[in-house]
């Protein structure tokens, strides 16, 4: 397994009429979770399409189980439970700092070839980072 | 079962550097087609929080099979496919104007009580309108 | 002068806390309204992309007399009061539908070379579309 | 003078199909540089909204002198060049790592009752944390 831990603070904008977080903003939060799981991995993201590939989101998914108000930090714990192969899952989990976990959810990636947008398997060079995280 | 169809145009800002439409942003258009769907009942979203309650998403899916480009013409078929009680679930299905249907998604939402912020059942008024679609 | 007119509905997530739509959301509603002027014009913008240039903003201003708020229809009246050469100036009208203007404001974009990213002379193509409306 | 400088990081999200940062999106920026200077003020922006008070936008500009692209930090340095009396004024400046300066704008505020909705002084709480800075 992976995992990582980013912290983001709410910003106004971020919230609707009803004074908590709009449920479809949350996606960007899990981006960004991923975005620094990347980056930890030594795999930040613009570096894959630099090497001729795209990672676009084949399924998102999220669960409300509370709601982050203005200004809130919120800790974004990404992790990618199984070795990818044509597809990545990742999963988010985002908690206040009182611990309690408000939404969680998870995207599904495909890799794509840039040139002809067709799925394509993981590149390896990608797959040599992920595979020592999942040998025992 | 009670279903709408509601266009809209996609815009640049709603694009990212793929040239496609981001993932995030397709919620707004999933809120988009439900607005117009309550609309089209008669019952209007900012009547229902007049009426003292919220209904605040619970759970949101998206499924990718294709994407949106800048200027594209977007054709949100909304529907309603169970009588809801507690809950809600409206489905989506998002076409471009050759009929190919690009995303699907789905949203659950709870029925809360605006003062406790406390789940409670449909209220009547909201039920007598969604009766008679689920009516053989 | 060029004027284009155009309507659209204010959704939950353009709102933030305070009960009205957030300021920074505006910028998306003055795109809608210059790219519906510019189809209007029989020049979309996807056309002058493909033409080998982008139209970048260089400034962008907002005034906010009043907000608008959830469900509300908005009026972006769309103006162009100069025959652009090296940058064009667009104004913007946002009213509702008591013919209130509640927020002004307009943006400078520059032609734009897309592969040497450099700023350019109007294309003759889009200077010919615009020199009859500003002739007595 | 007063002034402050955050740090973020731009998200996929953030750009458009041009490859940079949306230009409406700066202002979610600016609106992060002003909150954290409020905080650094020791004066949280949601402790004015306690307060009885709003501080809605008035006016909001933006200078695109250059772009952030996907993954950049952004230096987000922000000050107040005057006392605020009816109003206040922020100013922006975004520079990236290399310290140039690519965005620069900024926001006038107004104070409002919450409950009239209607312009007042500023407050004098806020007053006092003002003064100090524009005392010789």
């Amino acid at each position: 397994m992976i995992e990582f831990t980013h912290r983001l603070r709410v910003l106004y904008g971020h919230t609707d009429q009803m004074g908590i977080v709009y449920y479809g903003r949350y996606f960007e939060f899990f981006e960004a979770g991923r975005n620094e799981l990347l980056r930890h991995l030594g795999l930040p993201y613009y570096r894959m399409e630099d090497q001729g590939f795209y990672l676009p989101v084949a399924e998102a998914q999220a669960s409300y189980k509370g709601s982050f108000t203005y200004d809130d930090w919120m800790n974004i714990r990404t992790t990618v439970r199984e070795l990818p192969s044509v597809r990545i899952r990742i999963d988010y989990e985002l908690s206040n700092d009182e611990g309690t976990v408000l939404v969680t959810g998870y995207t599904v990636h495909a890799f794509v070839d840039q040139k002809s947008r067709r799925p394509r398997r993981i590149p390896d060079a990608v797959l040599q980072i992920f595979t020592p995280y999942f040998e025992k």
